[in-house]
């Protein structure tokens, strides 16, 4: 179902990190459903988190561990969310870190907790406890791809991306790996994503960077506009290189980000691509705003419409639904005769008038791709913001409404 | 498809007010199409009109005419919503208005248009031109529900509200008719609604009750969260009785305030139970809010949840999709400790933890009806709103995205 989605042939791995993924029966009978991974004594570590109020009990633990010293090992499971599942659910998550402090001789706090998956049941304790002391026998530099696909739900493909730059005469890896196919929506945290690098970062410089990139990537996706209680996006620096990134204004430093936000940008736009149900992958580029925020209400307005969804769905070029939508996006004082809307490279608005040369078939012609995009061009400034989403189809109901049967 | 709508069996006309409906064929082939609602000299007329920016031709024209005139005609056309037409929109209205004018020997100001239907294609003004003598012809006090059908776009049944009040010893009545299915969203304007009554009541009292009203009707709805851009809702008071409504703090014209908004809820949640595809008619009550504001961005969040809205459509009590949705809905320090939510009279969550004695049979015996209501109670104070939607369906996606074809 992914539209235009493959997994990358080539997963660097990085020094310094080793995962492993088990079949532990949290939810899935016949997959692997936990996710251990080890990080080297001395690196450093990141984090963003979901910013809705009923946050799950592992992003709770994972914010104040982090809070606390750097982390030893991450530890995440699909299946199960530990949302909602109130003072149950925090001490189920503490008694899951304990199981796994225990068999890696480490302390609780230097374990990050991480659950996706049905909101509202409790969380089996047993399976960790039988399934850790596997997990930790099989942790391996070259287990990305098979995490990546344990901690799926009703993603259809893993979510990886990969990358070797040469920084200082050095040869730095980033690599990452996502999760997340619904409850989908930008302007918070994440999903489940996590990112590696080998280069040497100061956890201050990595936070700063990893902001930064989680604001140029996942906040601006959203397959359906729900914000879930379990998104996380963490970013590790295992020092293994030479390499060291101390200023993000400096030659090196803004390699590293731009390389660090194309890595978050391709996992980000794999989650739209493997949305729940999409059949189309639609950017929406908007310009000429007075300033970034307007253009992402526009974005957000026509991301987010139902309407215009379901017209991609048929690939129908219902250009009226985008121009309702832009109209109903909530910027005061919007002159619509400044307005320009394009579909690819086919005008369609013109200055708030239907374009002259404009006509069904050119419309047809860009809605039949795969991949579209939307140009919506504001005339009020310099201001511009891409959001990326995919439309809505039979299959997003089909799984939402089947999901717990 | 309408969930638990009939159609009421008396619909009590109101003197100085007479309709026709004809098959114009401005779209469809088959059907009425064309509404021409008369107003009686000396009546006076209020209006609200959409917020989207991208209004159409006959929003801006009526909003016009109206502030010149009290109008004598309404020109209501399904099929084709004259908007994202441009300037020659605009001409097209203004055309269609000087038609009636002719016809019925008025001023063009004093005609009032509203168009419903697909939006960026050309009004056929021939269309209008052969039948409007035909619908001069038909006028009648009785042609309510022949024009609630014909002003029907994905509507499959008309909406009407009709009741009769005594006031200072006379019979006043309220009739009204209403269309909307998809593109309904609140906290704008309306859908294509029109209210009349037989009393007196001067404009700017007729204005600010039609206000009232319509903040506690069809600004507490949504269906899929986009406002149209032909929004408007119409409230006439023909002054054909004795009853004089001036003061609305008054036992009377209380008394009429609220019969008013009760025929407006009546319209506005027949919208909703019309919903494109809905199956289940859902009513969000928010109380122990700071303010009301806060509470309607509560209701928000839920009544807008795709998730929350597929777990209606297949009847799983999939509480934790509420939970999330209450979650992210935006509330500065959102204490969920303090939270309680009920589906039905069952408490799935009490202190924002599970709640002790909820099952999963419970939560199915509520999911299973057809009416669901579900209560948030904030626990930050005394305010409360209700907001009134339906789940979402194969048939919503199956409607929009076959719309135009």
């Amino acid at each position: 179902m992914a539209v235009g989605l493959t997994v990358p042939s080539t997963i660097y791995p990085v020094a310094g990190v080793r995962l492993s993924a088990v079949a532990a029966g949290i939810r899935y009978t016949d997959r692997d459903d936990l996710v251990v991974m080890e990080i080297a004594s001395g690196a450093s570590c990141a984090a963003v988190f979901t910013r809705n109020a009923f946050c799950a009990a592992p992003v709770i633990v994972a914010r104040q561990h982090l809070q606390d010293t750097s982390p030893r090992y991450l530890l995440i499971n699909s299946g199960n969310a530990n949302a909602g599942t109130g003072k149950q659910g925090l001490d189920d998550c503490l008694g899951c870190t304990e199981i796994l402090a225990a068999a890696a001789d480490c302390r609780r706090e230097e374990i990050l907790p991480f659950s996706t998956g049905v909101i509202g049941q409790s969380l089996p304790v047993e399976a960790f406890r039988k399934a850790i002391p596997h997990a930790l026998e099989q942790l391996d530099e070259a287990g990305w791809a098979q995490a990546a696909a344990a901690i799926m739900t009703t993603d259809t493909l893993p979510k990886l991306a990969s990358c070797q730059l040469q920084l200082e005469g050095e040869t730095v890896h980033i690599t990452g790996m996502a999760k997340g196919s619904g409850m989908i929506r930008p302007d918070m945290a994440t999903m489940l994503a996590y990112i590696a690098t080998d280069a040497s970062i100061d956890q201050a410089i990595l936070d700063q960077c990893l902001r930064q990139a989680v604001d140029r990537s996942f906040n601006l996706i959203t397959v359906d506009g729900d914000t879930s209680t379990n998104d996380a996006c963490v970013a590790i620096a295992t020092a293994q290189t030479g390499v060291n990134i101390s200023n993000l204004d400096n030659e090196t430093g803004k390699q590293f980000a731009n390389a660090l936000t194309r890595i978050c940008q391709e996992l980000a736009q794999a989650i739209v691509r493997d949305g729940e149900g999409a059949t189309k992958f639609i950017t929406i580029d908007v310009s000429g705003g007075a300033d970034e925020s307007e253009c992402r209400q526009v974005a957000d307005a026509v991301a987010h419409s139902p309407l215009v969804k379901t017209a991609f769905f048929a690939s129908d070029p219902n250009w009226g639904r985008i121009l309702a939508a832009v109209g109903r996006s909530g910027i005061a004082d919007l002159d619509v005769s400044k307005i320009d809307i394009y579909l690819g490279d086919v005008c369609i608005v013109y200055g708030g008038n239907p374009a002259q040369d404009y006509n069904e078939e050119k419309g047809q012609q860009v809605m039949s791709a795969e991949d579209i995009t939307v140009r919506v061009e504001l005339g009020r400034g310099n201001a511009s913001l891409t959001m990326w989403t995919c439309d809505l189809s039979y299959d997003y109901v089909r799984i939402n409404a089947e999901y717990r049967t």
